[in-house]
């Protein structure tokens, strides 16, 4: 099969680099254009010396003549980029995966207040598909627009999927306590994440409203049916962790399906047995979702540089709480390498193709 | 006034270097002995080198008769040692403070339960005062035998404290996401809190069930006079963060006095600002508790090296749940800091000498 | 080809897991045995969750009848194990890479002294290979018993190397300032290694004596041709940087050949430009070392989980001191990436067979 | 007495915190005024939140009217700032204590060439004293203008001292190998010095050269008395440690005095227990150098946070080479507490005032 050709907008940033780590070794796609306008012609291993031996390109002036002799463009690209560029593609017969938030969220009002700006082309958000390969497989596989999730909507709905899909949770008093290395905060020259102002610290941040409750919640309420049974209520407090890579996402909610202020409550009872059995099955074909055994405290470095979420189910002292914990490498599972997963469903390919890699650990 | 003489039993742990540094340049205090049976004979700066010119001691045999000539005696050892020594200290008139969980939990079967022995002194778990100044100064002014509390108690009793008391939160699902520094793991030499285990790497840790849940709840229940309102229900995780020194308690909480399930519920509703002004006010003549403005995210190396503890409310979105963030050094507030805090209260010294330290940022 | 059945023998160590990340994914090999005496039993993932999903082999008791039916054993064990068992597996043909240090050194009068014991087959130390391919290819490719170098001789030997050969150095004062993260020092359970102790913190170890000196010396003496040209004279000294990956080693040198004190000094003059250009002939061929440009400052993190080693030249302000600067991840070229380095070597297979790896970067 | 009225210029970067975090609590001073361009209007404590309930003070515009009121100003700016304003306040009584570079070296060319700019006030520099109390404690008690030295210059500078002093080195090939925490980089927004660039690696830096060289040559030079034994040769190669706060100087050489080249070598020997004697008797009335019994290897973190430089001497496997290992934080010693020394000094308060701060550990 002929190569896929790839480009990719903007790779000057940490999801840029780590897609080009990963594309490097992918044995089916041909990397044809990196773009930056303020790196244009420098050799991209000069700005990413990891990369002298594996990458011979240089980055280049954006130019949608020249991307559109690709099949396929990721944008790793500040939020509000790909908007501008997309249409163009599209209509050229390009597929195209944003990495950033432009196409993540249907309700384009709501779109518009977290991200303060106007957003240029709704008509592609209705027709993009949101790239979360254990919901939406199918139609990532027709897509040509895919919205690749956030980091932290990565690790929370695929922790919370199988409790809200089957309907075991009070909806009413969901929190989702999240911690992410600081890769998160991108590669900006910013006072705040220097090695000095970061590290030996821990702090939340954004607790009053962050970008990524929007995207959380409308996962959610897709997965509570929420037309049938009510929005669900998420309070999502993100922390900043002392290190590079690696979300953990603390995820807590009560047995017992219905709005507790809406009257529905039920408060059955689900042993942690049933939970964890919930878990294996929901996800025992996918191959990037590792339910650990019962008991278990996964660590972030266990999936370093891979592309695997590691999910832990708990009821603490028995009660009617349950605790799950979800841990990702926001910048594979949650940014670079879900984009190639859809990439390799959207083409047709092994779905692990060039995502086979062993965490690094330690 | 003559200087108090002070015996430090166990002094090579974290807690003990951190009371050595406190009590170094502490102005009232004369350290008297310090033990550790591994260590006796050895100078303590040849342990620890940052108390060179600071410190002329060796550590030195426990012994009880040698104790007795101290005004005060500090336990700084693992959980199970005070207790076969108080006795007879106290009855010698020496006053305690125990900084480890022997005397923490009123209730002896919950007590033997968590921590896996018989306790060999029941009658003075009955007369010890816990030792939170921040509940408890007048008690501390009297007592012989100080329980301090343990690092994650300090930090979530003093973020939960005012909300409780004022009766403003519904008391059947409280979540307490707590993260600490390594140094809460002390300095025992185990695999797991190896650099190379336990940086650049998250996780969560006891989630079933850990130690300073039966201590939390008893603080909350205290604080929401359980025996008309019943127990308070709460769901602690301890999360290990790869720095040396800190704990964050990001706390969750729903407005509305009552048991949901005992059908008590009063949705009622408060508004930020009255929250903000009742920390405010608790905290108001309290030395070692800052309240942030609104909208703060408290970091945890704000507090670094000081017995301070800063708090910050916040209410996400106007809806009805609340989250406090507070933090602490875990190895000074959360241990000898408070120690000497209360030591300070207990000998009518300046609750402050000592302790006057400006954070270390960065 | 049949693919190579293959042994570790002690695989609990960062060396050891390194080598099952690497082996994992190698496309010529088969492992057939992991052993682990006091791990017996248990699943390798359940101790390495990173190899879940990719490996599924059981620890087993060390047995020699067992690792006869490899072709190539792996040994990652302490030192002074392998001697043991070597001689029974090559006497049986099978071909042994030992990670540890009982085969480098051929002088067993001074391995024994260094070692602290006495060395049980001196007559294998005489056939082994020294396993640096950029010296001894050869040599390896007709080995049955390797030395796999250790990390710190790895980045020095290649560093100083062209120099040395080439006759450009006074070989009277040589430096090798070398700085190595914690993972150096081994998983085992240790009060320095503990992240409290080792993080925020850098320190120089062993000044008086580190048992990689008369590895390095070895080395050096062999390029200098020292039966005609004199032993080298060598300062080494190792550091330990608050990391987990990466060495660096900072090499100093006079230009000038000779003895100062022999009185032979030939102070010559060598541009930097004619010293850039001899290392990169040198290296032209070589997979695993690349010649930085002039002026660059390699970064450990360059080659994080990656078997290259990356080198830099310079001479200061135009004196007539050279100085190099070598990165290695020190469990990768400077352990198990190496051996099997080594292992493609001596079974004819890519040099770059599962070591063609981008580095993790950020 | 009446306390010392001090101003501070420019007070946002590190210098400038650590300068903030020693006055606070120290015992004859008071903070008249802070200026900051950028924050002017700002409460310090907003910015530095560890300074809350310890300094109550805005930040203001520069203005060296108001600065004539104070009794001392430090400068804690970039360079090239202090110069500017230091003629005006030293015509007007007031005392400088420069933490930047602008005083510290004599030869105005080899300044203007190092720093690329101008030197506007090269009569001052003449006048001023450079602030190594080791050396110079005398002068600076007279001195209106005091050059405070570099962090790198002290740590190297008073681990050669007692060699140089004693003519115990060839001073033809003196080697600082020297490794700091990323703080000594400054607060400034910049990407190498993002947490996510700069931990887990290691990395030497402008080895080509770095400003401080000429800084440390000019003291070395001091020390051998060059204008009749000739000028040092100092190789020096500064690398960054993932860490925030430390600086170790690993100082080599060989014994014997003389410049090779000149002929003068005089291999003389002298044993490891008489230079160990030398240091310590050097030292021995030195409130801020502990010289650690032979054969030790000091941490950066056992002077965290303190003004104390600790020293160990090795000599490695009896050869002719001395090792110096000398370590600081560079924030205190290597800035901000040797600027609170020399203020005592200078106003001959008890050199310890304000100092006596026990280091942070762990």
């Amino acid at each position: 099969m002929a190569k896929i050709k790839v480009g990719i907008v903007g790779g000057t940033g940490y999801t840029g680099v780590e897609l080009l780590r990963l594309l490097a070794n992918h044995p089916d796609v041909v990397l044809q254009v990196i773009t930056s306008r303020s790196e244009s012609g420098l050799p991209v291993k000069d700005l990413f010396p990891n990369l002298r031996d594996h990458l011979n390109i240089e980055f280049s002036e954006p130019d949608v003549s020249t991307l559109k002799n690709c099949d396929l463009v990721f944008f790793a690209t500040p939020n509000g980029i790909a908007m501008k560029m997309v249409p163009e593609l599209i209509e050229a017969g390009v597929k195209v995966i944003d990495l950033a938030a432009d196409f993540r969220i249907k309700d384009i009002k709501v779109w518009e207040q977290w991200y303060g700006m106007e957003h240029t082309c709704p008509d592609y958000v209705e027709q993009a598909v949101y790239g979360l390969p254990e919901v939406n497989r199918e139609a990532i596989r027709q897509a040509n627009l895919i919205a690749n999730p956030g980091c932290y909507p990565t690790a929370v709905q695929l922790g919370f999927l199988p409790l809200i899909e089957n309907k075991l949770l009070n909806t009413d008093f969901l929190v989702a306590d999240c911690k992410s290395g600081v890769s998160g905060a991108g590669r900006g020259a910013n006072v705040g994440t220097l090695l000095c102002e970061s590290s030996e610290s821990f702090k939340a941040y954004a607790v009053p409203g962050h970008r990524h409750l929007p995207e959380i919640s409308q996962g959610l309420d897709i997965f509570n049916d929420s037309a049938n049974n009510g929005n669900v209520d998420l309070t999502f407090v993100p922390h900043l962790v002392p290190m590079i890579r690696g979300i953990q996402a603390t995820l807590y909610g009560k047995i017992g399906y219905g709005k507790i202020r809406h009257g529905k409550i039920n408060s059955g009872s689900v042993s942690l047995t049933e939970i964890q059995s919930l878990f294996e099955q929901r996800y025992a074909n996918e191959p990037f979702v590792d339910v650990l055994p019962a008991g278990s405290h996964p660590e972030t470095r266990t999936v370093k540089g891979s592309n695997m979420c590691r999910i832990a189910v708990h009821q603490p002292q028995g009660s009617d709480t349950i605790v799950v914990l979800s841990v990702i490498d926001n910048l594979v599972k949650g940014a670079a390498g879900q984009a190639v997963q859809n990439m390799n469903i959207a083409f047709d390919l092994d779905e692990n193709a060039g995502l086979n890699i062993v965490p690094l650990m330690p």
